[in-house]
């Protein structure tokens, strides 16, 4: 199928083919969802040794009774976990509550409300703060900024990262940006893993950025490898060391993809001039995190390494329905350009860009043909995608099946909406 | 012992015998402590089947998994259990993570940077931000206060809860005062059941105070009482909605002090309004609470009769701890006048006031004997016992037999302070 050269005649006939076939997808009535990155019930089922794995005893490593209050910071051996997935040192990460976003949105706070230099240097001080956010990125991330009234400023994700020269020019004629936001191993929703050389690049921004310069690095995806072989992230705060940034990156990770989603254990890790500033505020919200949750983690997950062997069940469980998303685009799109997309080796998502104007319409297209996807546009910020284009596959939750049913589906709403937009173009 | 009639050389004789005795104590090297309330570990394992309790059925009540995410509001069940400790309704109760002071922090961040009547209403854009908070109280409250820069005025608390008088008149003159922190049932420290007028008066500040007004409802002791024929707390939302002021109050409760402390569930209930304004906030910095501690918690206590039937088993425990206390105090200071105090009929504390300037005093002595008091002047904003009399006995987590060796260190140190105290004003 090569739009440029069709005759209107072949176009109209391609119309009607592919508008039968629509036809036929919707009148199957499917209901089927591969709009968000959660795991699906099988991957769940991996961590149900969790309750019950105390068997009476609460007694942490270093003998903390974890069911009274108390231990501000987390379990020391849940921290040292966390420590291990961010590439950082026991004392320089905390263990606190079950959401790596709810981490996110509180440094965010005491950065812009409270400063992490005394109150002098809240964000809020000055006129505006903005936000470089690289793009298409995580709706979560954009929704924080948002919600503090960030403004947010897109650059472009590369093969190797975001556009480095693009955030440098802009850091050196802008000291109101505050913060960069990265997720730099399978990124949201691109699946790049941030090259070397962009990792001690951002490193080194805190050298040309104004003061308070912020990188909240969302490291969600540190150990959701598909690969056997996988890419490996340079450990940031190793450059940061060397080039003397150590306060410029804020780092995250959680458990949710590992456990249980939404019920397991976050991490937040940083230099400890941070973690003075950011316990200021968390010491007066909360007497401390779940401790008893983070020892059946611990009970589980003992160690790093039996965190990486956890992992690999999850990803025989996710490998095949990322490869059936990936075989149909191939087979689709392979010879033309109605489609490009990213092929990752982890994480949770497939990008896929249309032709330009086109994300919306495939989204309603397979909308009314019972498969949801996430809604266009939802990867940028303010949900505008100038170009239209980009759509985000999530395909942990459904079944092989299913994520094929939904799949031809999706490829047919692709191909009508190319059509109707070259036909359209003709008439014009 | 009566200090006014007094001779000279009995107070020096009294002291002579008071600081043997204390030399005593000394030597017996204890390290006892009386100052937080925390459950003991007895109490915690009456929570112990919590863990195992889901036997692989991770399914709510209408039929949820909750190892995935979303569900921002919490289990509709555990929102249910929530509203009967409040007295609320089920829709006007969210449960959320594991501790009430970070959702009274989160609440009142939303009150003071995002408004619950949207940005206009913050109260930060007025020049200063007071809060009404009546002494003694509960230090964590004045923490949140003071991180978020709100300025704190102090009103006594009477046998019947806070001077109303004093709270009208204050509100009646001055409209940045946004607010009033009550810990309506068995307030911390004095144990006092804030009585039904005073219950319906505060539902009734909504009327004179300014703009936004929030009354920070903490009703942290619900369900904790100690006789079998508890006071009961008048349910303030009847009486704000008989007022039309539904938005004024906003409640707080978690099960910290009835299953295992800081691992359980917390609950925020208000109007239908303020939800949805504190939803914009909360749902930007989280997916979700952990629904799969919420789901252990309703199947431990799956409805209030069976919470307040596990409360007996607490009363059992701390009872004894608290007789213990009331026992000595009645014994060394009924009959003089070196103290005064409090007997609660629930919650967790005894609060004991000194003679005038002694606090400090007491507590430094205790210290060097080896028992640990809450420092003086915590149950004053800004650590400030502006009388240093004022001490919060927190009695839960010892043996009877450690309240008790205690308490008898206890008693010297006042009888020792007040004795040197009458004997420095002789000697003056």
């Amino acid at each position: 199928m090569e739009l440029q050269n069709a005759t209107p005649e072949q176009l109209t006939q391609w119309e009607q083919a592919l508008a039968s076939e629509y036809e036929q997808h919707c009148q199957q009535n499917m209901r089927l969802d591969l709009t968000r990155g959660k795991p699906s019930s099988e991957q769940l089922s991996l961590a149900d040794a969790l309750d019950g794995i105390l068997k009476g005893n609460y007694t942490s490593a270093n003998g903390i009774d974890a069911r009274n209050y108390g231990g501000l910071e987390g379990l020391a051996e849940a921290r040292q976990l966390g420590a291990d997935i961010l590439g950082l040192e026991m004392e320089q990460v905390l263990a606190l509550g079950n959401s790596s976003l709810s981490l996110m949105f509180l440094a965010m706070s005491v950065a812009y409300h409270h400063g992490f230099n005394g109150p002098e240097s809240a964000w809020k001080n000055q006129p505006v703060t903005k936000f470089i956010c690289p793009v298409p990125g995580y709706d979560r991330h954009y929704g924080v900024c948002e919600t503090l009234g960030i403004e947010m400023i897109t650059v472009a994700m590369t093969e190797t990262g975001p556009d480095m020269e693009a955030i440098e020019a802009l850091l050196a004629c802008d000291p109101t940006i505050k913060g960069l936001w990265c997720v730099p191993k399978y990124s949201n929703p691109t699946g790049t893993v941030y090259s070397d050389a962009t990792v001690e690049r951002i490193a080194k921004l805190g050298l040309i950025a104004g003061e308070g310069f912020r990188v909240f690095w969302d490291n969600a995806y540190a150990v959701h490898d598909l690969s056997t072989t996988p890419k490996s992230l340079a450990p940031i705060m190793a450059y940061c060391q060397q080039h003397n940034t150590i306060d410029s990156v804020i780092q995250f990770a959680s458990t949710s993809k590992i456990t249980h989603a939404g019920a397991g254990v976050a991490f937040i890790g940083m230099s400890a001039d941070n973690i003075r500033a950011f316990n200021k505020v968390w010491s007066a919200s909360s007497i401390g995190p779940d401790k008893v949750n983070q020892l059946r983690h611990m009970r589980l997950l003992p160690n790093y390494e039996a965190l990486l062997q956890h992992m690999q069940k999850h990803a025989q469980i996710i490998k095949p329905r990322f490869q059936c998303v990936l075989e149909h685009l191939e087979n689709a799109f392979a010879t033309n350009d109605l489609g490009q997309w990213e092929s990752a080796d982890g994480g949770y998502f497939i990008s896929f860009h249309t032709r330009k104007g086109l994300a919306k319409d495939v989204v309603a297209l397979a909308a009314q043909a019972g498969v949801k996807l996430t809604p266009a546009g939802a990867t940028f910020p303010y949900g505008r995608d100038p170009e239209d284009s980009n759509i985000r596959i999530a395909p942990t939750v459904p079944t092989v099946e299913d994520v094929d049913a939904a799949m031809k589906v999706f490829v047919t709403c692709v191909k009508l909406a190319s059509v109707r937009q070259a036909l359209k173009a003709n008439a014009q």
